[in-house]
């Protein structure tokens, strides 16, 4: 008996009646679970999303967001064994199961614990300084990025159920847009289980997450330009999508992750006998055997050089021997199956293809019997790389990879280069120039590319492993799309905007002090103020005092920074920057101290740093100090109990010139609740 | 008698023979020039940006690239009164002309300034910091930036031939990446002699910019997917572009502006008598005559409170009375034509279709005896327009506005965004709460907002003008792209890679030291090196030293730092962050400085700055600390003297726990060359 799966629309459980899709087993093809939308109303998920999800999750802070997220890790994470037991079909091991369903659970972790870091407790961010457009500076703009009042609509790959959905979950929730995910038919049983799981939490509010098993319908005929659509899959699909009629006319933001033919390159001087070929010949097996090679990130074209093009096939011979497909249930199992019949195919067709300019070095095109989808390791060998084009643009989806032969490094960078635009490279050398020449040569053509070696290689996530901090994706075949990246992802779904107006209005607006806006004494020291009642702007104007020579004496011998510039008239003139001996600029940072710190204890609690300080004009003995200090920004800190505050700091000489200027952070106490 | 354009391909003046196009003057209709691109080699053109223009301008730095743009921009303000005559015949006046040719040789500048002060002098672009990937802290990631291995194929509207051109030109040459640039036939013979003097100048490399005057023949055939389309013109023609095969298949990026009712809101509080009110009424009529109303971030929509519906039309309808065409030649003129007499037959139908849902308020549909191509501003009105659709979606290119009443803040919000997505708004409000409201209502569909007041109305650049620093471009309608923005353009034209690997690779690499990365001690102290001779990874060790009671008290009495965490030890050991009385943070920078610092003269001239610094542990009484002191990244200065020089700067205690962390900024000085 198979499972009729349901969409989650409405904050409702959608069971179709009819138009049902089978799914098998890739394990021994019985029908595990059967999928339709036949009688869904797209229209009114777009709206739900768009009148209900929207709002609420924009009603929420960044911090509030990544909360929500860590809560639906930690739930998933109590229930994983459960989407283990139900994975298994997929044909996924255990390890394969590792990969997506705990790394996408990780990828949740990551994007809270980003969130509540990197981003502020608040509804926008703010990019960049302040801009001045005016010489008196009454006229001024500064960025800011606002989650899309629309819907991410996120199409994902069957290879990865769990992690594709939730990789691309994390960011676009953290944003404050709402998701309608739909995942590959082919595993979408182990994507609605997940899905049921975050739904039974009760931790995201209604309409910020639907779900589709099943066709899309006409949900893009009425896309947006305030929607975005994030896919992974083959270029061919990638394609129409894109050039659906409502996406391009509406400008509708598109993501794309397709096609990619990654290469792997062992350098030069990585031959036997050296870390670096053990490292390239064990990476190269793992990715052609992990998830059945079954990864948009695995490496297709295997790049050595001419004279290891022996060695190199028989270690990976020897290596891939042991890649015997078996049941993924059992533990003792390295390598699953092909996630279906009709993949394994699709890899068998893609093979054909491949042989009209290599050959196979080890494996068959073999179909083994029984009702599964199991399917050896291939990997071909094509000796004239540079003259091939298919095996430099057909990707065999499964446990096949193409070994091809360079004579010189311009060589190796032209023949990757023929891959068109990948997610990922990877390049096996201890040398610092063949890095180097290798490294620029590629990175044009690629999202990310790491440089394995002795040194990184036991703690090396891979080559095929996309990381939440980094960037996923690659320009040219592989779909000019970017994912993740850390907050990169999250603002591909909030809209950039230029705010121009007079400082005072953009200091409001971005609730940040900026030089120009008001900067109102108050009677009150601030220090002596609580978080929640310091208001941004509000300063502090010091007395000045005198810098003398002998403080400028006194402080280099007793800190020991005897620099001539202080302590030698002569030397010091002769220096580009000073005019004779000057004041050390610690000692200006440590008067201006002395001159805006209240002792007695109160709310302010500590200085925790101080950021892009800059002495602009040299303090010489006899001139006068004083300091301005302002109120420039409040951010909620980690804990209850206080706050961060950063205040924007100006030191001034008599003739009212600035010598200095910073920002100083500090903790302050907040009320007790 | 008119000239024939040439186009500029393969660094040859290429003058075509038959298949012309003929281009009216729009002040008299006489034919000015004859375009045709027939027999024009396309392969050729980018065959020639790919194999020489491309090398050649990635051998050379930011540094080169913008001091080149700075070359070309004093080149063309030297000749720029030539560019001025020639484009009369546009239809543009004097002012309107400065926009453009002024405009785009200060766009230029603004971009070689920013290459100059915010790019490194180097090929690539380091962005964000390093990644830790793990746990040990052998494996790492960083991104880079590097230029694009193709083509920047720019195809500009007709309103700014020069500006539009130049806009584009100057991130995408600093970017590293050969232009090939495309003006709208019907402007061609202004940016064919802009063009002409950028050649005649000799600055650019060969092959860096070549230039198409008429039609594109099968030049967007041969694209790939390292090459970038920057569009700006119609919804329509951008839709074509971007669905083309090869553009869609290869997934080229592309950038366009497009179709843009922009929206002017006039606030509550500012009725007639209020500063707002007067700046509003300037705005709308100046945005609706300049260019003859022909820029994509002309005033569209014109939004006001039910109430001031008739003040404002009078207001408008006066200022407007003034503004009579004329003669773009004659300095008294005010407002010129439109570009062509098609141009203003579109404009009428236009308005014609506008009409359906406004009624005209002011002006009239007429033609004007003549074969120039003059046309009064129009300004029409819609008294329901939240039930209207044209006047929400039908782009009248030239002066044409709607003014339409809204009854509430949100209302107003929700007309501004029936524009589906536009350039640019603004607001018109002295009032801090219709500010917030009107802004985050309608940031997410715009790429530019901004708010006139009284405060900076004066040193305003208004409502319609795009700015260097400023992001240019908008979601939806407007097209989705993205342009200007000060770096931000550059970096569309150039890939973004995630590097992994370890830290000595990472820092090799990137040229900048990261934690982790080998920090080899040198004999002599490397403030004894002059800036060239510094490695990276350079380091100090210093000795130690204790940090006792009585220097905390000697610095607190000398500075006047009295604060309680360093002189009451009840009240410290109450404090949630220190175990009891504590050292000041400015002693430890004091006495690192004093344990680092080499006093006699030599090349490191100057401390001028700190950055991310952070206290991460305190200092008691008892407690020894020293220093570790590392080159971290070297930096040309603007002055051939001196260079910059980063340390990453680490403070340890007894331990070897780190107690502070920050990065000092340092001139060194050069080898006298």
């Amino acid at each position: 008996m198979s499972t009729i799966l349901k969409s989650y629309v409405e904050d409702r459980w959608f069971t179709p009646e009819s138009g049902f899709a089978d799914i098998p087993s890739a394990i021994d093809g019985r029908v595990v679970a059967r999928a339709s939308t036949k009688g869904l109303d797209f229209v009114a998920a777009l709206r739900h999303a768009r009148e209900v999800g929207g709002p609420a999750l924009r009603a929420l802070t960044f911090h509030e967001r990544a909360g929500m997220l860590k809560a639906i890790a930690v739930y998933l994470n109590e229930r994983k064994e459960e989407l283990y037991q139900i994975a298994f079909d997929t044909g996924a091991t255990r390890r394969d199961n590792w990969i997506d369903i705990d790394g996408g659970i990780g990828t949740l972790f990551a994007y809270a614990s980003r969130g509540k870091k990197e981003l502020p407790s608040e509804r926008f961010v703010i990019e960049g300084e302040t801009e001045p457009l005016s010489k008196a500076g009454t006229f001024v703009a500064r960025h800011i990025l606002t989650p899309l009042i629309g819907v991410a609509v996120h199409i994902n790959a069957f290879n990865f159920p769990c992690w594709g959905m939730l990789e691309k979950l994390a960011p676009t929730i953290l944003a404050g847009v709402p998701v309608i995910t739909k995942p590959a038919t082919a595993t979408a049983y182990v994507a609605e289980a997940c899905v049921r799981m975050i739904i039974e939490s009760g931790i995201l509010p209604k309409g910020a997450l639907q779900f589709i098993a099943g066709s899309t319908g006409d949900l893009l005929d009425h896309l947006t330009g305030q929607d975005v659509v994030s896919f992974t899959g083959s270029a061919d699909t990638s394609e129409k999508l894109r050039n659906h009629p409502a996406i391009s006319r509406n400008a509708v933001r598109f993501i794309a992750e397709r096609d990619s033919l990654n290469a792997a390159v062992l350098g030069p001087d990585a031959g036997p006998g050296t870390p670096e070929f053990d490292i390239f010949v064990k990476e190269v097996a793992r990715e052609m055997t992990v998830k059945a090679g079954q990864k948009c990130t695995a490496i297709r074209r295997v790049l050595v050089p001419r004279a290891q093009e022996e060695t190199v096939t028989e270690a990976l011979k020897a290596a891939l021997a042991k890649a015997v497909p078996g049941n993924p249930r059992l533990d003792e199992t390295r390598m699953g199956a092909l996630a279906s019949r009709a993949q394994r195919e699709a890899v068998v067709e893609a093979i054909e293809e491949l042989r009209s300019e290599a050959e196979i070095a080890f494996g068959r095109v073999d179909i083994p019997d029984g009702e599964g989808a199991f399917f050896a390791p291939v990997l071909l060998r094509c000796d004239e790389p540079l003259k091939a084009n298919k095996v430099h643009s057909v990707e065999a989806f499964g446990p096949v990879s193409t070994l091809m032969p360079y004579d010189t490094l311009d060589e190796a960078v032209e023949l990757v280069k023929k891959g068109e635009g990948s997610l990922v490279a990877s390049v096996y050398t201890y040398d610092a120039d063949v890095a180097d020449a290798l490294i620029f040569g590629i990175a044009p053509y690629h999202g990310r590319v790491l440089v394995l070696d002795r040194d990184c290689a036991k703690e090396s996530t891979g080559h095929g492993s996309p990381l939440p901090g980094l960037v996923h994706g690659g320009p040219g075949r592989a779909g000019g799309g970017e994912e993740m990246g850390g907050l990169r992802g999250v603002f591909h779904y909030m809209q950039r905007t230029a705010l121009q107006g007079s400082p005072d209005r953009i200091a409001q607006i971005t609730r940040r002090w900026t030089k120009g806006a008001a900067a109102p004494v108050t009677p009150e020291h601030p220090f002596k103020r609580n978080y929640e009642a310091l208001k941004i702007g509000e300063t502090v104007q010091t007395p000045s005092r005198t810098v003398g020579l002998e403080d400028i004496e006194h402080f280099a011998h007793f800190t020991g920074d005897k620099f001539y510039a202080h302590m030698d008239e002569e030397a010091a003139s002769a220096n580009p920057f000073f005019p004779g001996r000057v004041a050390h600029g610690y000692l200006i940072l440590s008067f201006a101290a002395g001159l805006f710190v209240d002792p007695a204890p109160g709310p302010l609690l500590a200085n925790y740093g101080l950021e892009n300080l800059r002495f602009l004009k040299p303090v010489s003995p006899g001139d006068s100090m004083r300091v301005r200090l302002t109120v420039k920004d409040k951010r909620a800190a980690r804990s209850p109990e206080y706050g961060e505050v950063r205040w924007d700091v100006e030191v001034f000489n008599q003739n009212d010139e600035t010598v200095a200027r910073y920002d100083l952070l500090t903790m302050s106490a907040r009320t007790a609740a």
